[in-house]
């Protein structure tokens, strides 16, 4: 028997998220459809670094597998991009250590979140760029930002009721990046709470836009309280990008 | 009665090509139905540039269509995105003389081509852009793509049966551009025959994986028989650019 680690891209729209749940099409479905071909109707459970939601993208997704056929690396990639459907790829495949786990050794993560200030959008990304019909001001939105750096209680940004006790999280970075008519917010830290990326987000927008002063962020992330922050940005806007593993 | 010229973008991942056709989502149906509502149940005419096949894109397919409706042209603009689908964006409109017309009065059409020569595609692309396993060699694309600039009989470029008589026709421009992992073709010329862009597309590419010499390609326009030609590419890689008129 060997561990494989897989690094996944795929494109949310056509699934109700990452976990299998009944009468929906998920990306972990699929991964067990087609594992489950491979080895000849034998069931392979497949885990990932953690779950997304429904409409939410990812380029770097991370699952591990347990496997007892022999088969090359470059086999697995081609086996399984041929069998998978096109709105999930994999990228990279390697062996791993048999202790390697994909969910409980994670170190942290890498999200982007991803706008378009054009005019009118365009039509090919609908599905994957929130669009702000007002011009944002980036340089509030990056004063704001830095209320967000370090360790804190995220409770303000938080969905309620996620049955989450320890709220603690540390967010390393928080970059704006400007590429055109795109403005993406890429955040890295510890770990994130339910929904917390995409309220980050709203929160940050609502102050882009001037609804909200830059100087109330210290405040809101202080309250712990998921009332005080903004709302929860789409969820066609985010990428998860990257997992950290401890080494 | 004023007459309107606008500019506009769609997806064609979700259409059976801009002409209107029964019991098929089409972008001309898309556009009659919004028009219709704006003039309170009255039918409203739309004139496009030309027909484009299912799966293929426009970032600037032209349409005309006329209004007794006194809106300014903010107003058209909004009114229109807001009711027409996301697959669809209007990005330009403007009034024009009431002699003008989308589709007679073109003076040349620009098409662009896109392949992806990643080694796994993404699955954000998968609509957008025609993979290509084998890495081409383009400079010898390009050199294939000189006997195809210029005045030509493109019958062999051209799908059998089409009732078109007259298949001389003019490309002006014929450039390869490299983005990164992108290939694009960008042909621009005084009209094209039925699937000449993707059946250009096609040969050179088959040139670019050494299927075909570059050496052959003044042969095949020469022979004038669409059997000597390669492959018509996939509809899914072409997007309507820009559509010139006579000024």
């Amino acid at each position: 028997m060997k561990r494989y680690k897989a690094k996944i891209a795929y494109d949310g729209s056509g699934f109700a998220g990452y976990q299998i749940q009944p009468d929906s099409r998920t990306v972990q479905q699929e991964l067990l459809t087609v594992l489950k071909r491979i080895h000849k109707g034998e069931a392979i459970q497949v885990v990932a670094s953690g779950r997304t939601d429904a409409k939410v993208h990812a380029t770097g997704q991370v699952i591990h597998f347990d496997s007892p056929l022999d088969i090359p690396l470059n086999g697995w990639l081609k086996a399984l991009n041929v069998l998978l459907p096109e709105d999930i790829r994999v990228h990279d495949i390697e062996e791993t250590d048999p202790a390697f786990h994909a969910r409980y050794h994670t170190s942290g993560k890498t999200y982007r979140y991803k706008w378009d200030r054009s005019k009118v959008i365009s039509p090919f990304t609908r599905n994957y760029l929130v669009h702000v019909k007002q011009l944002p001001d980036v340089a509030q939105m990056r004063i704001a930002s830095k209320a967000i750096l370090g360790t804190h209680d995220f409770s303000s940004f938080c969905a309620a009721n996620t049955g989450v006790v320890d709220k603690v999280r540390t967010i390393r970075h928080l970059e704006f990046e400007e590429h055109g008519e795109e403005l993406h917010m890429v955040i890295e830290g510890s770990g994130f709470l339910y929904n917390m990326v995409r309220i980050i987000a709203g929160t940050l927008m609502e102050v882009g836009i001037g609804r909200r002063d830059a100087s109330e962020l210290a405040e809101i992330v202080g309250a712990a309280d998921r009332s005080r922050a903004g709302k929860t940005a789409a969820a066609h806007g985010l990428y998860l990008e990257n997992v950290e593993y401890e080494s």
